[in-house]
């Protein structure tokens, strides 16, 4: 599938790149950076760079390398959240991608620090861009600090905490999702589309399909935690809704939970419709989505 | 002493730009946002925006309130650094300024989080300023970035938890505070100097001083920590020599800190011999560290 192989080689792309904008292990102090870079070189599929990379080619000239440091950014804020979610106080996940979490192989205190380091190192590399004018870096700069702040996913964790053990209605639901993974999705190709230049449309079609995308993630991932298994997950199957979170199965039952998904995928396909073939890869990455693990 | 009331005159300011410039109490998801306005509008001596505000207007013309919101950015990292500092995992103290810490009056998930939307809030404020142009902007984002990270704040509470029931030598002890307590310090005063416009001479003169009133301010907490009263110090004393942490008279003894508090402030005031009187209240903040409490 010429997906997979897009996703890929963009992979090894950003890996390189997010392996050269953490600091070196041994640097002192080198706990701190052996944590850092642990949990962000862990690897994970590295969708938000992606989109962000693909955003910028399709409404713009820029070189890759000249986008890397953003879409690296938006990375860094997501591995960040990871690390806080997964901390005892909050989700309680000893295990990420397969590995021991963060908090597990280092220690809490490290974990909420590394976490720190990592949401601060985003905007470092933002304040670093050379490719755009200012006035962009200032733009993005915002897009990140609102998508993944009190507003945005910082919010929907909240929200999500809140949530357990409670009985939420949908409305609430979409809430936390459109919050605590929707935001930064939509922050990501929005990043993109901003350092591509992108024109108002342009930006109004992007943000529509990163919406879209961002709630078919959700719906998928919460799907994956009923039928799925562990290793495709990388968490335990049945680690959320065992905690009495809100999911889309536990609220829609799996059937319609399934069609959602698929609906939500076609919605962002059409929100691509005002461009030209240029846009497939986009339309793909919707499909990979939902045809990830089901 | 005319020092007591400039910093109340300017503490009223900072504290009235705080409360605009965090989120509302009544909005969603509103605990988080409580959290937030409870670590940060609990008081404090606002020492770093003060730093910002009379630096900028040492070196240039900017009227204050264009100054505010990257004076008030720094106090924002200043206060998630004490929540996530005081978080069980951490230095776990129950007590910040005399009222429960934030996760003893929310919760540990809660007081995590308000720390990660506070320093998200921090970034955002900085690239919605429009007061001075785009480029100084991003230096004063790389400036705060670079303050509160992995070689700065974050850098030196790394070194300081590790440090924790081990023998420290005085290089260890000047690492951690340097960083700890003296980078954002030292932010606080370049920022405002970067936003009025200064020269490099003055930079480098300013960058000298923060640096001196970082480290002095160090050994009289240190000082205190041993001899202040738990009121002064608004938490518990002998909470950091208790826990075997690296201090000053724990290494120096405490009359010969007590000398080194002092000689520090005079160096620090020596380093603005390059302006005029305008440098006074500089000065007299200095003076004021040390004096504060013994």
């Amino acid at each position: 599938m010429a997906i997979k192989t897009f996703i890929s080689k963009k992979n090894k792309i950003i890996n390189q790149a997010l392996d050269n904008y953490l600091p070196a292990a041994d640097l002192k102090p080198s706990k701190l950076h052996q944590s850092m870079r642990y949990s962000v070189l862990a690897g994970g599929k590295r969708l938000r760079p992606i989109l962000t990379l693909v955003a910028a080619k399709l409404v713009g000239d820029l070189a890759e390398e000249d986008v890397l440091p953003a879409a690296c950014a938006v990375e860094l804020v997501h591995n960040y959240s990871l690390i806080h979610d997964d901390l005892p106080s909050m989700d309680d996940d000893d295990i990420r991608r397969g590995q021991p979490s963060n908090h597990n192989k280092f220690s809490p205190a490290l974990a909420i620090l590394a976490g720190d380091a990592l949401l601060t190192l985003a905007f470092e590399l933002l304040s670093d861009i050379k490719a755009v004018d200012a006035k962009k870096i200032n733009m993005i700069t915002k897009e990140l600090a609102e998508g993944a702040g009190h507003q945005g996913m910082v919010g929907g964790q909240v929200v999500d905490i809140e949530s357990e053990g409670k009985e939420i209605d949908s409305q609430e639901l979409d809430y936390i999702h459109r919050h605590k993974t929707g935001a930064l999705l939509k922050t990501s190709v929005r990043i993109g589309a901003l350092m591509g230049g992108a024109k108002s449309e342009e930006l109004t079609a992007l943000t529509t399909y990163a919406e879209k995308i961002g709630l078919a993630f959700q719906i998928v991932d919460d799907i994956l935690d009923v039928e799925g298994s562990s290793e495709k997950l990388g968490k335990a199957v049945g680690s959320d809704s065992n905690k009495d979170k809100a999911t889309f199965p536990a609220i829609y039952g799996l059937s319609e939970s399934k069609e959602l998904a698929a609906e939500t995928v076609e919605e962002a396909k059409e929100a691509l419709d005002i461009f030209t073939d240029e846009a497939n890869i986009l339309k793909e990455l919707a499909d990979y989505i939902i045809q990830r693990d089901y």
